[in-house]
């Protein structure tokens, strides 16, 4: 095979069967993937299912803690997870730009499937195109999933309600700081690495536990404020941060403040808004907080019914100040 | 709204929720895309079901017969018809570039729902990415699809068998030739336009009189020829075709005269080859050729178990040629 993708890659002739056989099928492969016709056959019991789909178009492609590769299975995974479905289908499409190395690929392709591995979800359809030398950054890739979701399980952004608790499943800011200085270049000396994880059975064993949770969410672009302003508005509800309780690694605020982000609007990506009455918060911090993923969890605000679709954070210093949406773009291509 | 697409739009903040409410849900709206929540919530019954996926990097985006919208509906529809399976529920991912003008994007937009509408399907969930300018061309869609295959089908690639007879539902090339004629700006007179289409209603009236169908596939990338290889590859048998049976419109002929173009080679992109067992092609042809998309269908050849997986042409002056997989890419970006 060649060391770089040409635009004969994605002809669908003969070198991108040679891609997907030598490439695509050696990391990916499961009994599904490998039928080989232009759609997956998967059997379904009946029942409610959450189906879903993320680009990423992140830049670097490597980055701290993860890549392309390992963000596209852990975005939708979440996102499965978030609607309260254990994921069970991933389907995957590459756009390429012509002159990437197969070496770079292979790598991403590589951490695609170990990241399925460890969610147990098999990518059972996929999908290939090159573009020529400058219509493209490198790669992109699309990553689609189907979850089932058990009977008894009805968590959305619509569903909070006045009194409900607020809980984070750990530090906020790590992927967006830590990209931030890779893009830059900047050597800071700060050990920041992305949060970049699978959610998926975490969230199962809290709804193992919790079945009656209201709504999970990644805040990922936008951060946890703007998906907060999201659930508020769904919800039709108002929601209080206490600004003492939300957990940041020292080394992201360090940054924030040189650099003069705010960490409430940078993207994670291995992180859960879970939002629950109070009388479960107990039993879900202790199934969170055994989680490798989970380490710093905590309860940081609370749904109220004043201010209704608004988020307003109690300060450290005792004020109160409106928590808005993002506006305008703080770092473009997080994810 | 600004009349350009800017990096804001893809922030997840304030200006992407603006974009989903005023050109998203505008065109696309129906009960599960307005729920809000990461993913849809679908039901579904138990059963086979088919899913896939495909992303559409398409140069020019407007083109005669259609435009990457009404493309990515129908590419992904008509692979599902290719399953056997009756296509329920898409997704759509939007790679956009920086500088798009957003009437271009609403009428993308507009144009899937419209798609979406004829094949009654529900586009149920939805991303969109923006990136800088030059890290993109214009605009890439991803669609991916559920669809549910009825008890008693089981089409395959790997399902052709010797004495089968093989359908196409139409003349091959027009796609790739009206991109072709589009792209370098050929101006020769021939009016030639994209066949794009959605076949799922067609393949569905063809397994209510033929259940038996043993393979389905649309020739898009690679074409007539690149396809035919695939199946009897995956199959293990021969494919004879018969060059005078194969339709082509002479304005395709004669452009791919001109530019030493091959038909056989050239993406379709409303066409679908069939291929059924000898008794069952008489009741396949009546009702393909009452379908708007079906007219111009014929046999153009045969399964053989012979030369197993080679797919061999009677050409019309008597002879007999091997018909191999395209090598290198004869149109980049083509779908």
């Amino acid at each position: 095979m060649s060391e770089i993708i040409t635009l004969a890659h994605g002809s669908g002739g003969k070198l991108t069967h040679n891609l997907i056989k030598d490439v695509f099928a050696k990391h990916l492969a499961n009994d599904i993937l490998l039928q080989g016709d232009d759609a997956a056959g998967i059997e379904l019991t009946g029942g409610r299912f959450a189906f879903t789909t993320d680009s990423f178009v992140i830049s670097p492609i490597f980055f701290k803690g993860g890549d392309i590769g390992k963000l596209a299975v852990c975005g939708t995974v979440n996102d499965l997870a978030a609607a309260g479905a254990k994921p069970l289908y991933l389907t995957c499409g590459f756009i390429i730009e012509e002159g990437l190395l197969l070496a770079e690929l292979e790598r991403i392709v590589e951490s695609m499937g170990e990241t399925a591995k460890e969610c147990g979800v098999k990518i059972v359809a996929g999908d290939t195109k090159v573009v020529q030398r400058g219509a493209a950054d490198k790669v992109f890739i699309n990553t689609s999933g189907i979850g089932i979701i058990s009977g008894g399980i009805n968590v959305s952004g619509a569903n909070a309600k006045a009194g409900d608790k607020i809980i984070i499943t750990g530090p906020i800011g790590d992927h967006g700081c830590s990209i931030l200085l890779e893009r830059e270049m900047l050597n800071i000396g700060a050990e920041i690495k992305s949060d970049c994880a699978p959610l998926n059975l975490l969230v199962e064993n809290i709804l193992n536990v919790a079945p009656n949770i209201h709504a999970l969410r990644d805040p990922t672009r936008g951060g946890l404020a703007t998906t907060l302003n999201e659930i508020a508005s769904q919800s039709n509800v108002g929601i209080r941060l206490f600004e003492d309780k939300i957990p940041v690694r020292d080394e992201v605020q360090g940054v924030c403040e040189l650099l003069g982000m705010d960490p409430l609007y940078l993207a994670n990506e291995g992180k859960m808004i879970i939002i629950a009455p109070e009388s479960s918060v107990d039993a879900i911090l202790e199934v969170v907080k055994q989680d490798r993923y989970g380490v710093g969890c905590c309860v940081i605000g609370e749904v109220v019914s004043s201010s209704p679709k608004r988020v307003t954070m109690k300060t450290i210093t005792g004020g109160s100040r409106v928590v808005d949406m993002l506006v305008g773009d703080q770092l473009p291509r997080i994810c």
